[in-house]
């Protein structure tokens, strides 16, 4: 790979890009701002900002509890009808609401339940924590016959189909992995693993946190049976905002969520006293939705939807191939290792770098380079792209600052203790 | 009781009223409408439109992933001590996030796991169902020993304490009631009950759906092991906004929540494969909160603190007193029934009437004469007072405008047909 160094090129390749446009649909106050965390929480659109602002003044102000019939109620259904085009579902297969980590136990519990008999749930070590934890809290309910085998890595960049493979087996009720790695950036293949699991029988849970918004996603061609996913980070719904979940339309009706609520009822509002799931996704709604949060993701998913998400694919891939070559020009010489696949076609849309002084660098580049990466403890600095609004200049500026840091030692004022929330 | 009936004494009452100004922090967009739902979804407070405003604009669009250090990361335990207050509890017994049902659901699983040994839970018949079909879950989770003892009540409006003595026995491991039930309105004695269950052994969780913010509660003072309860009620922090659960701090190091999440792990950001959980309430954080639905509760509560849960009781007692006298002088006459306790002190601040043709009543009030009240099916008008921005003008122009609908039979042209959402 060469890469031309010049910031000439960077804008020359900005010139090009026709998703360009884009970044003027999004809040950019501080133009000397460079931002490479939208993989952790996705900038602010415009038309986000007016959402909620009558959603809040209007919607809650004026028509009060009449905004249930006008929207509310259906909101998480419409919404996940609109989520389904970002990941190759029907409108009927994605429900938002509650936390991917709520979600996430909701589909674990099902999957359990759905192949009784067998004890073991197989996941890997890059999987993201949250996720480990939940599977660690399904096995403490379902009893102590049932366990859980962790993949080892061997590279922690992404864990081999080989090993998958081998885990995989007829004791195995269910297969868990995120399908883009929080940390290294590696992403599965979809269909190849989801094959693997179906063929001993189990069923295959995506997280798509890390691929949402960023790459096409084909749950229904890659036969997936479950899958949750954020849309705080590419899908730019806002700090927070509710996830979603998948249950292919043909599993809906013989899964059960684990918490019976009066969302997932049928008939809601009979308010019968015995719990009676509704017809399909909608059963894996529990309470009353948090709207404010619902309502400021809509705008986001239709911005992806009108950018198209193999143009933003192209871009990612354009981007993050351009970030690897300013790495192996001006970072691998100075220290930085690639944390990251170097196969574009097994890696999302962030990219991580590694050095022994990574906290302190990164302190350096918040505070006085105006740069925002994002960090994972102890040693890995996350640059995420986020198509739809980052630049090829706004890339090249980063590396560049991130070369001031290290050429004029900016980081070593910082201290090498890891402040509350990293 | 004798109520004079005319408009005048209405407005002198409001004259005498010493929180009347608090209606002023709240949007009223429309003087004419008589907003009797507070009790489903309060008012929009002013000061949250702003600060909704401010979080999403400025903390989003601005400071974009700086906001959790910012605030954002502590607002469950923040804004949670503030709710402490409403509830008597101590600040680092209540932390705000997920849905009351979710809340409901790790409390009722975290309760059964520390009464090993004890099978059965016991509640009521007019708890709100959502909880009904959460104890049903977590029975359907726990086995088939254990099982639920629904106390049946006499008269619909409230469950004997006798019959609740005689289902809580040595063998319940936990006890659970709405405090003021979703229809009739009837409060339980927190002190009695609790005491009932403490007596046998079991836990004792309340559900503060239909109390908080509408009267002070003393859950320190009576004991309580768990509770939990909605915001987007009497405390006015919008629709769906995320609920609270308390845990009383003696037993917080003890109870597990069973949704194992990262934002209920201890050291966070450490990321260890293996869930340990975080001391004190912070363990029944499960994923990330959904922050702009969170950030609008916090004016509520302060505008609750500012009006002071004593004045705000004593106001809404006397509110729903002249709505009393105003049913017994011009409604029951009309063939309304009352299906609320008559004693002040065992009400909440909802007044609940029936009648035959209540469905199509609610229609018409809502069509053609600008109030909302609330129904609940088939037969309950629910009419809620909300102390800091109800008038007695407000109620006594809906019992004008419901002897309208009677007198001239303007709901006779609506549909016996319940809508979809109601």
């Amino acid at each position: 790979m060469s890469t031309p160094i010049d910031a000439g090129y960077a804008r020359e390749l900005d010139r090009q890009d026709e998703l360009a446009h884009f970044r003027d649909e999004f809040v950019v106050d501080d133009p000397d701002l460079i931002y490479l965390d939208g993989n952790s929480l996705g900038r602010l659109p415009k038309r986000s900002a007016a959402r909620v602002r009558d959603v809040v003044e209007r919607e809650w102000g004026r028509r009060l509890i009449r905004g249930w019939g006008e929207g509310w109620f259906t909101a998480p259904q419409r919404i996940g009808g609109k989520i389904a085009q970002l990941v190759g579902a029907q409108p009927d297969e994605v429900i938002v609401s509650d936390s991917t980590t709520v979600n996430f136990f909701k589909l674990v519990m099902a999957g359990l339940r759905a192949r009784p008999g067998r004890a073991k749930i197989v996941t890997d070590d890059l999987n993201f924590p949250s996720d480990v934890y939940v599977l660690q809290s399904a096995l403490n309910l379902a009893g102590p016959e049932s366990r859980l085998e962790i993949v080892r890595s061997g590279d922690g960049i992404s864990a081999s189909n080989d090993a998958l493979a081998k885990a995989i087996d007829d004791q195995s009720a269910l297969v868990t992995l995120s399908h883009t790695l929080f940390k290294s950036g590696a992403v599965y293949d979809m269909p190849l693993v989801t094959e693997m699991a179906h063929r001993a029988g189990a069923l295959m849970l995506w997280d798509l946190s890390h691929s949402v918004g960023a790459m096409p996603i084909a749950l229904d061609q890659a036969g997936v049976d479950l899958a949750v996913g954020c849309t705080y980070k590419y899908v730019n719904g806002g700090p927070g905002a509710p996830a979603f979940l998948y249950v292919r339309r043909d599993l809906q009706d013989s899964l059960l969520n684990p918490i019976w609520g009066w969302f997932g009822q049928k008939g809601q509002f009979d308010l019968k006293l015995d719990y009676e799931p509704s017809a399909g996704a909608t059963r894996f709604l529990v309470g009353t939705p948090a709207m404010l949060s619902l309502a400021a993701i809509e705008p986001g998913i239709d911005l992806l939807l009108e950018a198209g998400l193999d143009r933003l694919r192209a871009k990612s891939v354009k981007q993050t191939e351009y970030l690897i070559g300013l790495w192996e020009a001006l970072l691998q010489p100075l220290g930085f290792s690639l944390n990251s696949p170097r196969d574009p076609n097994r890696r999302g849309s962030h990219v991580s770098i590694g050095h022994p002084d990574a906290l302190r660098i990164d302190r350096a580049l918040i505070e006085e380079m105006n740069v925002l990466p994002d960090f994972r403890y102890p040693d890995n600095i996350r640059l995420g792209v986020a198509p739809i609004y980052t630049s090829f200049a706004e890339i090249h500026e980063a590396v560049t600052r991130i070369c001031r840091v290290m050429n004029e030692r900016l980081y070593e004022k910082y201290s090498t203790e890891r402040p509350e929330v990293t």
